[in-house]
C-alpha cells in the first residue's frame, strides 16, 4: 500500500498507473502535478488524481513516493525543482522509455540518487493525455527496473511490487541493456514510420489524383499507427537514446542497402531468403509473445 | 451476372472474390486451377469453387473469364499455358499489386492482349491460402484498374462491374501512376518491416536474457505485422516493380539520414518538426481514407 503517491504527469502512463492502483485498493492519496490546470482538472474529473498542484515541490513534500511520468527532456528541470522538497525517505521513480538518462539526470539533479528507481513499464498507445488513461494498460506487460549497484534495495522492492499490482511481469537488467533493446524493437520502429509517412508526403504531386495516401490500405494503417505518437516524446525518447539509435539506424539503413543491391540485381533467391527469415522471426515472436501485447 | 468464371489461385485474394460473388448471385460456374490437389480440395470444401483442375489450359476452354490471382512470377507461364486455350471472347483479368509488369506479360504472353484488363482490389491480410478466405475482404475497398487505349472498353466494364459487385470503388488510372503510388504506401513499408524484423534478428545475442523481441510490444506488433506476409508473393512484387521501388528505397534511406543526422546534431526542432509533419499526415490519412481500410 502506498500511502502518498505524486504523479508528475497524469496523462496515458501517470493516468492509467493511478487508476489501476486505485482498482487495486494499492495507494491511499494520489496528487497529480502537470504544466496546465486544464490537464488536472481532467484528470480529476476522471477519478485519476485526488489533489492537483502546478507547482511539484509543494506536491511533494510529504509524498511517499514520486512517480515521473512526463517526456524525459523535462527530468533535468523537475528533479531540480523537487530536489529540496522530498523528504530522505520519498522513493523517486519514473515510467521512461530510456534507463541510462534519466539515471544520469538523477544522478546530476536529485540529492539521494540512492532513492531513485529506474522503471519502464513496457505499455502504450498511439494516444496521450488524461483521457487516454485505462486501468488496464499495464495488465500483463513487462515492466524492467534497472536500478545501480548503489540504489536502495528496499525501494527497488517497493517499485517492483506497485508493478506487480497492476498486473506487470517484473524483469531487471542493466540500463544499458535495456536501451539497447528497446532501440531495436521501439525506438528504431518509430523512427522509420515517422520516416516512412514523411516519404510518402514529400512524394505527394499537386492534385488529388496524385495523392499516394488514397491508395493506403490496412498494411500501412498498421505501419503507421505509432507515427500518430506524441512528437513531443518521441524527440526526447530519441535525444535521451541518441547513440543506441544512431547504431540502430545503421543498422536499418545496411538492412535497406541490402534488399536495394538484391533488388538492383534481380536476386529474387535473397529476397525470398530475407524475407522468409523475417517471417519466421517474427512469426516465432507472435507465438511467445505476442499474445502478451 | 459472370457464365463460367476461372480461378487461377484459389487463396486469399481468388478465394475471397469468388465467395463475394456467390453471396451476391453474380457467377454461375466457377473452377479452381491451382498446383496442389489439397489446395484445390480445400477451396472446394469451403465452398469457393464448383471444379477444380490442376491443368490451366483444360480448365479455361469454355471461360467467360479468367482471373490470375497468383504471385506475379507465374503470370508469364501462365498466360503461355492458357494462350491457346483461351476463346476469343473470353476476357483475362488480373489482381496483381503492379500492373505495368502484368501488361507487359500480357503483351508478350497472350494472344489477344487486348482483352486482358489489369486490376488491383486494394485489399489484403497477411494470411494466404484458401483457409483465409472471406466474402467482405473488398467491401469499401478501392479496386484500380489500368486499362491501355486498345484494351476492350466491353471487357473493361465487366471487370469493373465485377469488382463493383462485391462492394469496390473503381478508380482508372495509368499503370506506372499505379506502381509508383503502390510503391510508396504498400511495397516499401513491405521492405522496410522486412528489414526492420532482420535488424532486431541479427542483434539478437546468445542467450534468452539478450533476446531484444522479449521486449517488443503494441508498436512492434503492428509495425511487423506486414512482414508475417507471403516472401514468395512480396519477392514477385518487389521484382515486378523494381524500378519504382528502387526510388522509393532511396527515398527512405534519404528521410532516414536526414534523421540521422539531426540525431548526430542534438537538434531536437528539427526532430520535432520532422515527426509533427507526419504525425499531421498521418492522422490526416486516417480521418479522410482510414476508415474504409
Amino acid at each position: 500500500m502506498i500511502g502518498h503517491l505524486v504523479l508528475i504527469g497524469v496523462g496515458l502512463i501517470g493516468g492509467s498507473l493511478s487508476l489501476a492502483l486505485r482498482r487495486a485498493g494499492k495507494v491511499h492519496r494520489v496528487t497529480g502535478v502537470a504544466r496546465h490546470a486544464s490537464t488536472l482538472n481532467r484528470a480529476k474529473e476522471r477519478g485519476i488524481i485526488d489533489d492537483a498542484r502546478l507547482d511539484a515541490a509543494e506536491a511533494v513534500r510529504d509524498a511517499d513516493m514520486v512517480l515521473l511520468a512526463v517526456p524525459m527532456r523535462s527530468y533535468a528541470p523537475v528533479f531540480d525543482a523537487i530536489r529540496e522538497a522530498v523528504s530522505d525517505r520519498c522513493i523517486v521513480t519514473d515510467a521512461g522509455s530510456t534507463k541510462q538518462y534519466a539515471l544520469d539526470m538523477a544522478h546530476r539533479h536529485l540529492a539521494n540518487p540512492a532513492m531513485f528507481v529506474p522503471a519502464h513499464p513496457i505499455a502504450g498507445t498511439e494516444q496521450s493525455g488524461p483521457d487516454a488513461a485505462f486501468a488496464d494498460l499495464f495488465t500483463g506487460r513487462l515492466c524492467v527496473l534497472t536500478p545501480e549497484a548503489d540504489t536502495d534495495p528496499q525501494a527497488v522492492d517497493r517499485v517492483a511490487r506497485m508493478w506487480e499490482s497492476v498486473g506487470c511481469r517484473i524483469v531487471r537488467m542493466a540500463a544499458s541493456d535495456h536501451d539497447d533493446f528497446l532501440a531495436a524493437v521501439s525506438h528504431l520502429p518509430h523512427l522509420a514510420a515517422y520516416a516512412l509517412v514523411n516519404a510518402v508526403r514529400r512524394s505527394q504531386g499537386k492534385d488529388e489524383d496524385h495523392d499516394p495516401f488514397r491508395f493506403a490500405a490496412g498494411g500501412f494503417r498498421d505501419f503507421s499507427r505509432i507515427a500518430s505518437s506524441s512528437p513531443e516524446m518521441w524527440r526526447d525518447i530519441a535525444l535521451s537514446n541518441r547513440q543506441a539509435l544512431l547504431r540502430k539506424i545503421d543498422d536499418l539503413q545496411q538492412e535497406l542497402s541490402r534488399i536495394r543491391q538484391a533488388l538492383e540485381k534481380e536476386d529474387g533467391e535473397w529476397l525470398l531468403q530475407s524475407f522468409s527469415e523475417a517471417k519466421q522471426a517474427r512469426d516465432a515472436w507472435l507465438k511467445t509473445h505476442g499474445g502478451d501485447v
